[in-house]
């Protein structure tokens, strides 16, 4: 379970008296989530989830909440984080940087279907619009700088093939930069346990703390990775008819450009990188008190290998 | 029906390009209401009620939708404007100006028992209480100097007793003025028909055009003398019953001074002579155009000669 600070009904009841969402009813542990410690918090008001951040840098805590904050008053579906009497997005709580957001209803899907890929991809691309009058500048921390940092940690616990996949990858991705595609704020790990869905439709895209600024064609490209393999256990390779769903739904709301369209098999390969490299520095240099398991870094080896050999599917 | 200004579809759906609220399911003229022209809105993400902005100042909007705004993010259930592609909440369509916000769910209560009396008071104070951060500033539009502006007017039209009580309590008003009260943001028009309950509870407060800055004690008063008759047809004297939960649950998230329990007499008076002011005011005269039935202005004359000559309940 990934609650690190215990937070007991008492503490919080008085802690929510410097906000206006009335007085506590229930306090449950979030079990989900490996970043931060999570609880429900239910109100004579309403519903919430309360975030105690554990390791986040402190100076990147207000790009979050503000990212949240500003897309949801743009209608975006998102957790809205609450301010409290001071006018503050950003608390502490039994010694840790706290915030309270409201709880989006809905489920995340497993095994998504076209609709759903349809239903992301206009989602994703109203987000991208939305984000862009956002004043607030943090360059993606899981961005190509960090990817050499990462490798470099993770280089000595790797065999041989792989340290060629990924010296070959890096230098694929440095011999392949496209400095003008559109930028602007993206969420950059919207997984399918990111996105919430009632009633066919997207009710809720959370966790926004893998969240910076960088391409949004980056953002698609994550999604694609997760959303549309023909099968996430057994076969890495892409549902086109999803890939198609995805992007086409997309690009009726902020259409591709040309620029676009040609970085994407490089997009692909950068996104599945990325996860790559997390997932092996989680596995082989896991974090003091890191209570979850770590993902298998092979799962994304695979996908970034499957993008570098194979087609990127596109619309027509 | 209250709708000065007609809207399309396509009108409406065009116009929401500049949002990010997905795209048009319908539009649906609101009845209710009387300054402005309503309609609901659906769209692919979800349930809005776009509002053009018939008669208010140009310059107030800013202070009313920034004060929902404000409210919303502190977890208080009223409209939340949506602000679209410029990040801009306040916008032009059809020649006037015209804003979108969300649409809250439940039912207004025409007869209000205690629970929702309750209810009422918790959620005005802390209203209140995430008010008082809101850094802009509009004095009440239907204040003080107001009352003196409008009496004026309508003097002409009334008879002789009739004047004598207006006289009388404006008299009584200046003679009774309490500096010194808490103030900031108040709804200063919540009326039954401003609040949606939804299972017991206030799923939301609308409506804030009439909203300044004002004693906070007003809006309490304001909301006695509507919530709190026996019987808002026959008897208008004070249910004290009701009175005490509304006052109550009030002081119990902000509690009141001494200096209010004073005032609470003369405040029930000033929120009576304000509604029979205004309602006198659009009886006898009426603005062109104005496309709906005028209240009557008697309820509110004789809500006010009870509470100038009767007991003023307060809680122990």
């Amino acid at each position: 379970m990934s609650v690190y600070t215990p937070v007991s009904e008492a503490e919080l009841a008085a802690w929510l008296r410097n906000y206006s969402v009335g007085t506590l009813a229930a306090l449950e542990p979030i079990k989900a989530g490996i970043e931060n410690s999570n609880y429900f918090v239910t109100t004579s008001q309403g519903r919430y989830v309360l975030t105690l951040f554990e390791r986040l840098p402190a100076a990147e805590l207000p790009f979050y909440l503000g990212l949240m904050a500003h897309l949801a008053r743009h209608g975006i579906p998102c957790p809205a984080p609450i301010a409290d009497l001071s006018d503050q997005y950003l608390q502490h709580l039994n010694g840790k940087p706290a915030a309270l957001v409201t709880r989006l209803p809905g489920r995340s899907i497993e095994r998504p279907e076209r609709v759903h890929c349809t239903e992301l991809g206009a989602l994703l691309a109203r987000l991208h619009l939305a984000g862009r009058s956002y004043g607030v500048y943090l360059e993606n921390p899981r961005g190509p700088k960090w990817w050499r940092v990462a490798a470099k940690d993770v280089m000595p616990f790797l065999k041989k093939p792989h340290v060629e996949i990924l010296e070959k990858e890096l230098k694929f991705q440095a011999d392949h930069r496209f400095p003008d595609l559109p930028r602007g704020p993206v969420h950059a790990d919207l997984f399918r346990d990111n996105a919430l869905f009632e009633k066919g439709r997207i009710s809720g895209v959370i966790d926004f703390y893998f969240a910076g600024v960088d391409c949004l064609l980056y953002d698609v490209a994550v999604c694609a990775n997760d959303w549309c393999l023909v099968d996430p256990e057994r076969d890495r390779g892409f549902d086109e008819g999803r890939v198609r769903a995805l992007l086409g739904a997309y690009h009726a709301v902020r259409p591709f450009s040309e620029l676009e369209r040609e970085a994407w098999p490089a997009m692909l390969r950068a996104a599945a990188l990325r996860f790559w490299l997390s997932r092996l520095h989680d596995f082989h240099l896991p974090r003091p008190g890191m209570l979850v398991h770590a993902h298998d870094p092979e799962h994304f080896r695979e996908v970034l290998e499957l993008r570098a050999g194979g087609a990127a599917p596109w619309i027509d």
